[in-house]
């Protein structure tokens, strides 16, 4: 095949056959394609679009670009959850064990932070020995073994999808629907998982500003889930503010046990709840969203999916004691509180600025290079619809060093709109798909 | 500058400023910018387009990344010509003494062929000796001395253009109006000239199938001329059959050598009367293209085009023998005659099946490592409108090896239409752009 005919024809806004994709993919996978031509097919696709003939094909590449589990052994229901990423989204950390501990196996690959936006790995390697690089033998291992395991993308997942990854990284290829959609879904379906649950953010602080650009891309991956026999539902929920409380990483570990003890902040207990509850149906293991509520509050009364987390924590290396005892855990020396200006109602504590804001203290990557702060983050202590008085503090900011300490309380500070009029918190939930 | 965030801007059609377009070209040509983010951008500002400041900037951004002749002291109107590429197009090769005969100063820079298209400089190179590889001051010496040089692209001009066509070419981001006036404009504009003419090639065997995407490219070159002060004149002319006779490298000096005897066919001389009188208009010889013929007829009539063309031949190193006695140039020694298999007029006679035929003959290059046959090539013996009786011959395929002749034989039939109905040869001019 001619790679530069190829480019021609998706430059100018025609289909590529399944034969010629699988071609691209299995051929850059091994560098028989050099970077710059495909960074300018990239480029196209990304403007032109794929079809849903050209995606089913471009995600079926990258899938079998790599190696693909095989659970069928497995003896419990594998479901999986993914989110498209937030800030302040620590939702798998409690959701996995929870769900864990009523009967559903979670074979969970999660990912780090990049930009605003955080990253469950960051997270969970904040408690000290917890390794999250595991191989192919000890990821199914952990997961028959405890019925969870929390890990890294390994080498033999998807490898296409991982140099593609890179490369559009590098070149202003990231947010398009058909390759977000065909990256997530290549790398679930090569779990074997039999169902998903995807959790699509929607507002400024994840990748969809729009409802309606969240649910195309919902769409986009429920439909590849099918096509693998893979059941997808997809839920559009609110990231105009940040989830729950603590932006960071460490803190956000805190957040998450606090969850387990039944001590969680209301809306991310909420998103957990929709999230488990669908997991529960879907794994067969609850009827209805209803009885799945029971049973997963029962997991928190009971203290099952705590001890479920301590288990899998000590599994993968990790110290369980920060779980007694969470001043084990990093926390950066420095404190800034940021104060409300004058007394109102909370219209707007904008997600994307303190994402931005966490990360410039050294919560995230600004670039992939970037080292991680695990002490350092961000309190939220005021969201929209909260009553506050003059000198009441709306975020806490927790830094290691402060030379970008200024820049951050200024941002910080524009994330917040005080008003005398009440205000309505945003709806957690804007959507279903299925 | 963050060359992602200028990606995704162009990407997503927004503009690029001035200064930021120059920081581009800079940076790639410094090599601080890769080739594979380059051609994400290349691959944009393709389907996205550059509106008049962005080619502008990008076009002077690659004139000032190389040497620009100054040619102040000439003492002659220095103007050039230059072709977007056809097949049979030798027209620069007979024109060039000529004008220069008259008086006006041509600093030429020529091509390669690519594709289906000759290039100028595989065809003098067949000339045995000819040197078409002259530095800077070779290159001003000849033009001074002789009133004409004839060479290919050095290193110190446009160096900017010279790597982002390589990247082009490989990335199936070439035939973009914008990308290809400001490739061809940097370049001419290098070359200190004070005007140009411009053949622009519409038909099947150029870049341009239409007149509307050729007067569209003919706009925006002499647009981009005039914002450097030098008057630029675009012809467009016919390119859907070959012009002339001749198609390949040696056969295609034969053929201009004709043409300076005054024995050159009618359609390849039209041409180059029309182009040279405007050429002589513009350098201020002549008042009208009238009184421009005429002086052009009488460099035939007297030998003086001819004697110049051998002055030049000589003084880049080549042997102006073949001028007299053109046996000594290559010549292929396989012959193979396509016949007319029934009496009509020929009402098709495509310049692409030719082109392509006469490339797979080795004439050309498919690719730019392909090296070239000097002596192969295809004589067309009728052309659209011309009376054809059964076993008359169409063409003449001149080939060194057979391994292709079956394929290179179905095309160039496939070139031929033959009907009993008359048809009108198509215009050679279609229109000119000032």
């Amino acid at each position: 095949m001619n790679f530069v005919e190829l480019i021609e024809r998706k430059r100018d806004g025609g289909t590529l056959i399944p034969e010629e994709i699988r071609w691209i993919i299995e051929s850059y996978t091994a560098d028989k394609i050099p970077d710059y031509q495909m960074s300018a097919l990239v480029m196209a696709v990304f403007i032109r679009g794929l079809d849903d003939d050209e995606l089913a094909a471009w995600t079926a590449a990258m899938l079998h670009s790599g190696a693909v589990l095989d659970l069928s052994d497995l003896g419990a229901p594998a479901v999986d959850k993914h989110s498209t990423g937030g800030v302040g989204d620590k939702v798998s950390i409690p959701l996995a064990p929870m769900v864990a501990a009523c009967g559903v196996a979670i074979p969970m690959i999660s990912g780090r932070g990049l930009g605003h936006t955080g990253g469950t790995l960051d997270k969970l390697e904040t408690i000290p020995g917890f390794r999250t690089a595991l191989d192919a033998e000890e990821f199914k291992h952990r997961l028959y073994r405890h019925g969870l395991v929390l890990a890294g993308q390994s080498e033999s997942i998807a490898p296409a999808d991982r140099r593609i990854y890179a490369l559009r990284d590098a070149t202003g290829t990231v947010p398009s629907i058909p390759l977000i959609a065909s990256s997530i879904m290549s790398k679930k379906v090569a779990e074997g998982i039999e169902a998903l649950v995807l959790d699509v953010k929607v507002g400024r602080g994840g990748f969809n500003r729009t409802v309606a650009t969240a649910r195309t891309l919902a769409k986009t991956m429920v439909g590849i889930g099918s096509g693998y026999g893979v059941t997808t539902v997809a839920f559009l929920t609110d990231m105009s503010q940040p989830l729950g409380r603590e932006v960071g990483n460490a803190c956000e570990i805190e957040e998450s046990i606090a969850v387990l003890r039944g001590d969680g902040p209301p809306d991310l207990v909420e998103v957990v709840f929709l999230l488990g509850a669908e997991m529960l149906v879907l794994g067969g293991i609850a009827d209805n969203a209803a009885s799945a509520r029971e049973r997963l509050a029962e997991t928190l009364e009971s203290g099952a999916a705590l001890e479920k987390f301590i288990e899998v924590v000590e599994a993968q290396g990790g110290d369980p004691s920060v779980v007694e005892d969470t001043s084990l855990l990093a926390r950066a020396p420095g404190e800034h509180v940021i104060t409300a200006r004058e007394s109102g109602t909370v219209a707007r504590c904008d997600a994307l600025d303190i994402g931005v804001s966490a990360m410039r203290l050294g919560a995230g990557r600004e670039t992939k290079e970037s080292p991680i702060h695990p002490g350092v983050g961000i309190t939220v202590e005021a969201k929209v619809g909260d009553r506050v008085g003059t000198g009441d503090p709306l975020v806490r900011l927790r830094y290691d060093d402060d030379s970008r300490l200024a820049e951050v309380i200024a941002l910080a500070e524009r994330a917040f709109i005080i008003q005398e009029e009440p205000a309505e918190p945003p709806p957690l939930l804007h959507e279903v798909v299925r």
